[in-house]
């Protein structure tokens, strides 16, 4: 990167994230029947201005075709009227979500008289990076919204003008509703200088969420002095342990890895006790085949699992993304949790038993952020989680773990009443 | 700094993470019974230990003198039979605290009959860098051992054989309590390179919590790949209110000030509404020339404020630690606002005042982690918000944001049950 490069784009976060503080300001005390009519006039914005997205998009998919951009990337950046209801129907409903900001998390009285109160507060100025979905930058936008932020959107090259379109709308529907457009600004360049400035602009921005995939991860957490929260990777395990409901295993089993293969909450590793695998091996296996899934297996379980190839090393702890599933026999519980503790990435991982002393003891050793019994993985979801929209999934511990909703991206201040209260 | 030494730290990190993510692990299920004997335990090893212990501070302090470290240095460092009978009391006290581990922070069930809950949990492995006060490795070994945490601790080149001490009587303890030494370790070599080299051990420590100088706290968060919480500085304010009892105005501006100069959490810059300076000033100037606090006041004020010099621009916004004050007089409760907006650190700022709008305004506006109404700013402090020990205060938002107590160092997990829920 050349340094007039990185100096214009640091100037451009300057200014961005100036503007940014003044609207986070006005927004930390704007009330949530205001934020939530800005939310309702930007759904009507986008209804209305429908047309002219789709226009907008177009080009965008031209583009892209032109650029030999494969079927699945084309396909998530495509808008469809459908899609547009979509959006719509979800800002509307982050309007009748419950307003996290203003909350007493706790509040109490001091043996001196004096009163301690937690009360949650927007953060300020979140900045998010993402990738070629449109939609991003509407939900994005509505999440910080609602909890009060201004926030500064970086989306992908590919869907610029899409999402300047979007952005136009966002701005009527804010100003519409009396609420500085500059609560939500769009990056509107490709440099990709940006990043690294996004991600140093102390002071100005409190919090940046990359989405997308590992390298831009990995840029921004590696340029980041300021909080990063992120989301790896989902390598999720179900163990099926010896106690476990046959019926319920094979269920699980399956449906954990074929209801949504696309995805960081899917199964990508089944580990099954060997007292229980002759009995439910030869089901999975079945089903796995009729659903077109490759098995890869341990050498000890394949016998029991027509079709299946031999696991390579390289296969434990992969995130396939895709109908290929890991497979691997456990004499034990604790080598169950050895397993998922070495290979895992933290996110969920799901035991499958009757047994109240091996569920307590998976709940305590498996160190992720979801931890599910006898329920499958792909129930990490803030939606399912009845949180609400949701802003990612994080990996991280520090700050908020799991599917985050509005409710993470505020902060808390400490609120301390005295009537002339001093040390002594 | 030398490649080789770069390598050399970052495998000793290494070797010295991998042991404690074993020893975290033991410690996340331990129960709290145990954790509270280990503390009990390390603190008779200290009492056991007092004499070696201040044997082995002598020639710190003796080093320390030859070269030519001040008197306040000196007596940081410096322990006596007296601090070290401190410093196990305060260990049984974090004993007696509530555990933090294990507390169900929300539960409920979903309509689908799945069960959330989300439960506290400790991070993993702390990393935390300290200067010269060696009462720090007890303290901080404790809080980490509550929250269930395994720790690495980096203290200061002036304080090494007064800690390596102690580490050993923390040891003594944990081993008498069934718990692994690794659970505390001290970083045993005075090499820069190590710290790089913690705040970038992913994988190994969850959390860095740099104490100390800006300087130190800067290399820590520009190297840094982990999450780090920091402290930057304190520059708190009080704003005398046209509509505050004088008596309590004139007792919180003082005693903020002048019961402990050298401390994050006191007042640096007196604000007071014109209408009411007349009243108010005379007596706290008489009140800060007999405690011999220097008053750097603008233009406006210094008529009503005897023996004040003028205050440049850099005194705005300036940590004194030190018996200076800037002073400023202000025509509104938006002007004072607009002050600590610009020139606060975001840690602690008081409203004096007896009026409830102007205070709720105060409150919704000032953007620092504590806010005091009629309080001295001495307050902001985890032991007087009852949070138990203090591991820090962070002027950061994430995560925790000022006074930290163990709770601050754990972070969730969803526990999801149903009887064999699968998305449909």
């Amino acid at each position: 990167m050349r340094a007039d490069q990185a100096a214009m784009a640091t100037e451009l976060v300057r200014t961005m994230g100036e503007r940014a503080r003044v609207a986070a300001r006005q927004l930390a005390v704007v009330s949530g029947a205001q934020k939530n009519l800005a939310l309702n006039q930007i759904a009507e914005a986008i209804l209305g201005g429908a047309r002219s997205l789709l226009m907008e998009n177009a080009k965008d998919v031209e583009a892209a075709k032109k650029d030999g951009l494969n079927a699945a990337m084309i396909g998530r950046l495509t808008l469809t009227e459908a899609k547009i209801q979509q959006i719509a129907v979800g800002l509307k409903e982050i309007a009748l979500q419950r307003d996290p900001v203003g909350e007493t998390m706790e509040a109490y009285e001091r043996p001196n008289g004096l009163r301690i109160e937690k009360r949650r507060v927007p953060l300020g100025v979140v900045a998010i990076i993402f990738e070629s979905r449109p939609n991003v930058t509407a939900d994005a936008a509505a999440i910080c919204l609602k909890s009060g932020n201004a926030c500064i959107l970086r989306g992908g090259k590919e869907a610029l003008s899409s999402n300047r379109a979007i952005a136009e709308r966002i701005h009527e529907g804010l100003t519409a509703a009396g609420i500085s457009p500059d609560a939500v600004q769009l990056v509107d360049t490709t440099d990709r200088a940006i990043v690294p400035a996004l991600a140093t602009a102390e002071g100005l921005i409190d919090l940046i969420i990359p989405r997308g995939g590992e390298g831009l991860i990995r840029s921004v957490v590696e340029a980041a002095t300021i909080p990063v929260i992120k989301h790896y990777k989902g390598v999720c395990h179900v163990y099926i342990d010896k106690a476990a409901d046959p019926d319920i295993a094979v269920k699980i089993a399956v449906s954990a890895k074929v209801d949504g293969v696309g995805v960081c909450n899917t199964e990508e590793c089944l580990l099954v006790h060997k007292d229980i695998a002759p009995k439910v091996f030869p089901r999975i296996a079945e089903a796995f085949r009729a659903k077109k899934v490759e098995m890869r297996a341990d050498q000890l379980s394949l016998g029991l699992l027509q079709n299946a190839k031999l696991a390579k090393e390289t296969d434990w702890g992969h995130e396939f993304l895709d109908y290929i599933i890991a497979i691997k026999q456990v004499a034990s519980t604790d080598e169950a949790i050895a397993h998922i503790t070495k290979y895992g990435s933290q996110h969920t991982d799901a035991i499958i038993t009757n047994d109240l002393i091996a569920a307590r003891k998976f709940i305590a050793e498996v160190d992720s952020a979801s931890v599910m019994v006898n329920a499958s993985t792909r129930f990490a979801d803030g939606g399912e989680y009845g949180l609400g929209a949701e802003i990612g999934i994080s990996t991280d511990k520090l700050h908020s773990r799991g599917p985050m909703g509005a409710a993470d991206l505020t902060t808390y201040k400490y609120i301390v009443t005295g009537n002339g209260h001093i040390r002594v």
